[in-house]
């Protein structure tokens, strides 16, 4: 089966950088997938994404060194296992904030005996390889999101859930969950806490902490605090600001 | 009818910001069109668009200040009818190289008795008003593509077509015409001089000067030399940058 | 953030007419949104429309005077949370036959501390403003569909679970839940009864009572009788209807 | 072959009625399509509506009784193959001005040794039947689109070119053509005299005399003319006034 | 309403061949549903397909002699309900391994009193007809998957659950839950042994006996022991294998 | 610049085995490409396919080791353009029956001083790499397809074309323009000897002799005959082909 990257990294002890996917266009996602990333996530939740859309930019992903990964709307089992027959090496599930949850999740990411996907890797088949059904259980990334307090409190509970890879923080989600407004990287010594809490319990368990970050530079403080996969803020939104940016450079033209 | 940004600001002495739309989504377009751009420019040319994409972007331009414009794959009469018909409130038409060509040009944007658009506005009459049908002749903005050493050497008559709201330099395509390799900006003095002039021609005759450029700092520029409509790089160009630039700096984390 | 039409004429005491969108396509969308509804509702339960379709839809309504609702396929919180992040300013959700039923539907619709929503407004920001995160709970309006007996039964109970902001009768259901054959204006006294009551507990709580019709007659007696938002017909209904008749007036010209 | 009811209908001498299709949707196109067309028209002229789309449209209406035919966006060989091989019946071809453009659409339209139609029917085989093609040539309906006034001083040669079934009068842009404002049934007596002359004529030859009508009732009034085939309206001119109408209606209810 | 190719060939006691449809593309579901299946399935749980796709391959389906049939994602009552509401006339439920999920799927499916569908079938009223809404309960079969341990063990309480038709094995999925690998004919004998019983059992209720098959010759075999409704093969498959045939015989000419 | 499957095998002496692809599907498409062949063509020709769809494809079998080409719609150098930006590496072009067609045909696809190809290469950057401007008309296969008797009575003049690399014989559409019905490995003596002189011809020059088949065992033949690149058979035939198999073989398991 074909490498995914974010094992790979994983194992020889280097982050993994992450895009993501929120504008539903197969061609976008070709391009952003050029560009460096270990990794692209394709945003089910919150970016305006239905499944052919997903297929196509899978597709897309495909034909470049970025290993592509989903990001479902939410603990949907017979979604989770559409996105993977389409050829995602990963799901990135929304608001998992108990053991059962993570159960739940590993369950629908992995083949009998371990979990209860329903066997048909279309897609998977063709990106994966004649190998995939033998080796997807292996090769497939099954990271939880913390998001809500009670994920931050069942945090043990859920890292201890085998077939589970690692945990992605998801912090604006985890702020407002808080009692606090939606921030990538809050000021708030509550959430603050918390964030550096589930780093260390994760890395404590040698799976891998992932968290979404405003832009490149929050990333790289939260590889340098030693989270393993970050992600670079979200292409809608860097999208938005060079438009901006190009605007107000054009302006400056203006006598 | 719903006033074109081109036409009032041309008339107000003020620049037109315009940015460039190749990718296929209507969620990008309007994230884009939200950005400040006094119009945007649906790319079916380079653009990774087809008809239904295009309509579906030129819907979401619609809800935002922005007054959507289309550049053609070519100086196709029928698809230029579709693109108004579909609510482009100008045409940007590549490879225009003869009065004849600009003249065609005309006929495809115009209603009778300027032109032989044929009547049907659709789309055209819920986005631009009931009166659409007596006032698109003169609210839309038509823009001849210079960018070819044939469209240069024939500028004059081009210019003095009926009808041609002015020009568009293609500057990559000039600059290849012209034996050079593609650049926006090129330092070549052959092409740069031929971009001076046709600056000038275009201002003596009061029409507008448009041109492409690599970005905010390069049409800023353009602006200080004169140009009236200028377009800071294309979404594809700038979204790659952006995102390339994210990794570089996510990377910086890394010890 | 741009103001929600549906609260608008409410609090002005002035009832709301609302279209409904069952034909995926953004033309005949925005076309519909242009003729005077105060509001129209995307269909994506029995309206022939996928996310994709939705999305192009709400984009389209976005460039009209109408306020763009959803109704779900059912009481999903991501589905739902995907729709409002798409631009929705309102849900129209079926099948709500308990309070548990309108707990998780304002669980859905609305954000920490309210409710759950998770934050990743998208399009709502574009269509919104940049105040939607702080806005969308007061601005989102969310209607709790009563058509089954135990919706009815329990109406009391779904009233007073806060965050509900009205219901919205859907008599075909009722009609078939209560024994009878699916009508939205029921001659039967079982269903008459029902409905009266319903509109008479809404009322008396302050909340907006809304209500499918047949057709534009229909809609002028049930707004009559006291309801604040009424759908004059859906258009699938309403083309065949109109087409039917041109078929029929053609032919009176045969000899 | 399946039958194609405008060449049926003809030659039992009786008229055929029209729907026009501009809105982009398979479901919008098979629902009028069952209402008692003998013809459903998929508008790729002025109709919101790219190939995909039109395939789609083809296919819905292969469901219903009537009698799928494409007007392309212009008189385009390929365009016009591609819509055939896509199983429509017939072209009404936009803008035919001389005998010249009237033979360059039969030879878009008929398989050699009468025309120069490439071969490979895809959709054509799946809904015509295996005999396809050694039939198209008979079964095909083509229409020219008389809407300029060299179009009705050329109609003589024009009905004189083997293979051209009829002609279709586009009676809005031959008003305009003719100096006067787009009106389907213009009072204008040199329009009318023009509409008049072409019916006869084309009466006069055996041929088919089709044209565009506002609604039923002006349809049924050019049947009574003598026109073969008559459009009462499109679809999203009466879906606007059938909605529009809806919302009036409704707003009778308030006191 | 419109016959049910399944029903109609069940009631004759003949076998219902069925065609299985993972490629999301309605060209591909028309051509395939013209080879003389008596149905065809649009598989959207392990197929490449969404809804709007689905919706365009059911229309597709609907212009030729093949009842149109749909494999939801999974036991989803609203999705089944759209599925319907789009026209199919059937539904091959997943994952099916209680009486209680049995009961669930046929309250998806039928309307009351019977069960919960809710009342809007647009296109299902256009494919089956008028008298959609009083014939669906009796004319829509329903199908549960038998594809677990659990499912094998429940199955008389599954057969014995009103409104079910009858069951479908998967054979792959129930291969997998019994601990073998993933295969359609397996050699397992406890995997044979259970496929036997599941069909005496079906058999012995007089319901239908359905199953997935690996090609023509494997449906033969399941024929011949007693399957009612048998899928040779999917069409991704089949379509892989005779691309990889047609390969290898081309190189055959390379000397 | 990425290889060209095409020139490398013809450089080598090896035959190139090109799949087509009619039905407008990404999945179909990739799940093709994987079969083994050395390119494959995307047919927007015959094929069920605009440029949305085209794109998709486009990019689904960038990421298989097959060389994506496309057949144009017909010799328009806009629409050439538009499928070379969106990475195709080779045009297969319809209808080549003069010098000048060709002249016209190198023209569109080679960048200057070659030809006139416009210069903006979206996805051919992204699929190409970046030395693709510079590398793309070294790169780029250009093929005429000779299908009628005037262009293969030119032939000799047309493969003195600087800039096309060689032919592709249209069979069918060759028999239907010589008096014959189409077919692609036709008994007619004046058909055989045609495309004997044109293999003879095109070898003479050193270019690239390609041609169309019916299936695997008639591409072997061609290529035992001299032909550098066959295609065998398209993917709707063969598709519908097996599909027929699968019904018949499963209808022998009836007693």
């Amino acid at each position: 089966m074909r490498t995914n990257n974010v094992q790979r990294l994983h194992a020889e002890g280097r982050p993994i950088i992450n895009g993501w996917l929120s504008i539903g266009s197969g061609y976008a996602a070709e391009l952003i997938a050029h560009q460096g990333f270990d990794s692209v996530t394709v945003d089910c939740q919150h970016g305006m994404i239905g499944f052919e859309t997903a297929l196509v930019m899978l597709q897309a992903v495909s034909s470049t060194p970025s290993t592509p990964l989903v990001r479902p709307s939410c603990l949907d089992p017979a979604q989770i296992m559409r996105f993977l027959d389409a050829g995602s090496f990963g799901i990135i599930c929304p608001m998992i904030s108990t053991a059962d949850d993570a159960r739940a999740l590993v369950d629908a990411c992995r083949y009998p005996p371990i979990g209860g996907r329903s066997f048909g890797p279309g897609r998977g088949l063709l990106y994966g390889g004649a190998d995939y059904p033998t080796s997807a259980n292996a090769t497939i990334t099954v990271l939880a999101m913390i998001e809500t307090t009670a994920g931050f409190e069942n945090l043990e509970a859920i890292l201890a859930v085998e077939g589970i890879d690692g945990i992605y923080v998801g912090p604006n989600d985890l702020s407002l969950s808080m009692g606090f407004s939606p921030t990538n990287e809050s000021s708030e010594p509550t959430v603050r806490a918390a964030i550096s809490e589930a780093l260390r319990m994760t890395r404590a368990k040698g799976k891998i902490a992932g968290i979404f970050c405003s832009d490149g530079d929050a990333a790289a403080m939260r590889i340098s605090q030693g989270f393993h996969l970050v992600t670079p803020g979200n292409d809608a939104t860097l999208l938005k600001r060079v438009m901006g940016q190009a605007v107000a450079s054009s302006r400056a033209g203006i006598a």
